[in-house]
């Protein structure tokens, strides 16, 4: 008996270690075909130089959707289609922000109006600006001191992170409720730093949103040096700050996500791959999130390319309206949950076409042991952390479904930098790194799809 | 007996928790001086910006040679001093390289002559173009074929490696002995297509060396869109090269490494940090090695800024003339041996200013293994790969000797798009990249010191 298990366990080593060269293969296969023949840097290329930024809503966006469906096509999909979402658009328009301390002249700063802003209707909005570190700071004050002014939270982005979206969390709620916080206490409008690891000029728009029953002041943001020199000023002087903008909502419109799949060989249900195919208004939506976007791509291309059999049916979903409503992410769970369709996993790229390091994993502990079982494979290719325990928040629905989530994890440190600015750019995105992201979702989604 | 042994393992457990948890948290304040206080990148920004690339023997390298010695100065070093250094010198001066098919007209294509490479003499070299793929294809080649000649070594850098060192060396063979294969068989001079991973069209220097008796031709390297263009026109017609070039050897030179150092307060055995100063003469030298020489006097920084108590001399060494001859590299061990200076431990930073990954480890197994065991220590940033078993070259000499040396192993995938080009910019660096990469390396010293 003792022999018999013996001989077994042998036998089940044997297999394994001819499992796992198999796969060890295969990995290497995929690395090779995407390192050699991936077209998503050029397809990126593409989309960020030819469309460039495509806030949805905007005309740009719609011709995302068209350019993403024939890559899809050109990549080899079974089946493409467009999927309706009803989106909220958000238009920017013309704005300035100028200072101007006792007996100066008004000095113009570079500045964007957060996401989702209202404006100031055309008119020149003008106050004295009072200074705050932090929310306990502002807590603090009392309401007769916050009428009629402008409020300027200056909160820095913390660097001493190393994982930088800590830090970009962090200083989020800043950037979320400083216009509603603004108005509870009657001033006119706000100020944000932007939240950026940089130390340069460059303001970070991004999403913001009304507490229900205030006063839809505008909130807007400027960039780190400007902040740094602002807060000189204060400290020295009183300043004043007019504002003029014409950002706003303009209702709704019929809008789409992009999917494209190839079938299963033996099993309809789903996994996905994913990224945002809108981006903020500024700069080309490189890095957040044309590089998911490729990425997704890329990974049905090379499992036709390479003929991998795949189990169940792979799709790429290219969602509309990440940046200012996640309405593409709402309207994918509720379409599977209406069909009754299976989904047995799925992944998101949205933090960056950098070298990846890790997949974090939004799941149960018995998938996410054993993929890190499978950590040795991807451990040749700088993934070694399996330890995040979230997803995106396009599949975030999904998730709520049950599903288990991932999200490709990229090396952190540059992203903040550029995130949400004119500075999202093709120029900051490297072949070999967006490639890298591209090959480790590829690799992932071949062990699951044989796996599970 | 069984329980006593109990007690000791767990009193052991608790000392060593203990001792895991103190270094964690000196882990962590030195991560976060250096991320909020780090002089590093505002000093390379001086480096590339006022002095820009300093081959040795060149003004400006003299110029950096007093800069890095202000910078130790102002790091805190309790003592600085140049180390003479003789080296050679190599100029490059006026060069072009120009192509034509038959009947055509004369095309410029933008090359570099290779380091150390010799001129025609102020001539233009005329020659048909002969392509090889590989060293073997080469190899095959009768002498009769290549009389007269120019060969193009066409060997395009592997993009399937995820190690892009590897490709590195790989391809290096061609740099570096392309000249002398060439004048082996009459050729009259060689052109290799660059070392790079980017397709693009800039060319990336390098050193070559001449075998002993062969004719000391020249050697040019042109970028992978030219090598590419090149070999399309190979394939339909005969095409002929020009060469004017103006470098060479112009002797030898007296010039300094420089050396800076805080003493031992137990023992006055030595680490050593270091990187090299110069660069070659395009680009700005701002990975190769500008990052080095400022994450090197960060670390001497830190140490004093935190107050550490370092057991041992912790001594930040700019080398000279890595580029083209190591003779800074080797004149330090040179004068570690005549003055029986005992060193300890060596580190280099030679691999860009990118997201710090690994340590690569050039030691016994024992001091391996022990700093293997302090991986989870490191784990927090970003470092994980302690697999690597070579050092940099500046500390071979300290290796030879046999003391233990190591290797900052960064992100490896952007280095190889601008190393030795004119794009290798102050631009391309990321601040908190470079600052991560002092960060390791401050943490390592300071484990190095405190266990060794």
């Amino acid at each position: 008996m003792k022999k018999m298990i013996g001989t077994s366990l042998l036998l089940f080593g044997v297999i394994a270690f001819g499992q796992s060269k198999e796969d060890s293969l295969q990995f290497r296969k995929i690395s090779t075909e995407i390192l050699n023949n991936g077209k998503g840097y050029a397809e990126l290329k593409e989309l960020t130089k030819t469309i460039g930024h495509r806030l949805s809503g905007s005309e740009a966006y719609e011709k995302s959707v068209q350019w993403a469906e024939q890559k899809l096509r050109d990549a080899g999909a079974d089946k493409v289609w467009l999927q309706e979402v009803t989106i909220p658009v958000w238009v920017r328009g013309k704005e300035s922000l100028h200072i101007k301390t006792s007996g100066g002249t008004w000095k113009n700063i570079k500045m964007l109006s957060l996401g989702n802003s209202e404006r100031t209707g055309g008119k020149d909005v003008f106050g004295e600006i009072i200074m705050v570190k932090s929310m306990e700071e502002y807590d603090l004050l009392p309401a007769e001191k916050v009428k009629d002014k402008i409020v300027f939270f200056n909160y820095p982005f913390n660097q001493e992170n190393v994982q930088t979206f800590i830090s970009y969390r962090d200083a989020g709620a800043y950037r979320r409720t400083a216009a509603s916080l603004t108005a509870k206490k009657g001033g006119k409008f706000a100020i944000i730093r932007s939240l950026s690891s940089a130390f340069d000029d460059v303001p970070h728009t991004g999403n913001m949103r009304y507490d229900e029953n205030v006063s839809k002041i505008p909130a807007v943001t400027i960039g780190s040096t400007s902040a740094d020199e602002l807060e000189s000023l204060l400290k020295a002087h009183s300043v004043t700050a007019k504002l003029n903008s014409n950002c706003g909502m303009k209702g709704e419109k019929l809008s789409h996500s992009v999917i494209g799949e190839i079938s299963g060989k033996k099993d309809q249900s789903v996994i996905v791959v994913g990224g945002h195919l809108d981006s903020w208004d500024v700069g080309e939506g490189a890095h957040d999130d044309g590089a998911g976007i490729v990425q997704s791509i890329e990974v049905l291309r090379t499992f036709k390319k390479l003929g991998i059999q795949n189990n169940h049916t792979i799709r790429a979903v290219c969602f509309a309206n990440e940046e200012n409503g996640t309405k593409g992410g709402k309207q994918y769970g509720k379409t599977v949950k209406e069909k009754n369709e299976k989904h047995l996993f799925a992944i998101e790229s949205d933090a960056g076409g950098y070298s990846p390091r890790g997949i974090s994993l939004e799941m149960n502990d018995d998938h996410r042991n054993q993929i890190k079982s499978w950590g040795h494979l991807f451990l040749p290719y700088g993934v070694y952390n399996f330890e995040g325990k979230y997803s995106g928040s396009d599949i975030a629905p999904l998730h709520e479904m049950g599903v288990p989530t991932a999200e490709l994890v990229p090396e952190p440190q540059r992203y903040f930098d550029i995130h949400h600015t004119a500075e999202d750019t093709f120029e900051k995105v490297n072949r070999r790194e967006l490639l890298l992201g591209a090959t480790v979702m590829t690799q992932l989604i071949y062990m699951i799809d044989k796996n599970w």
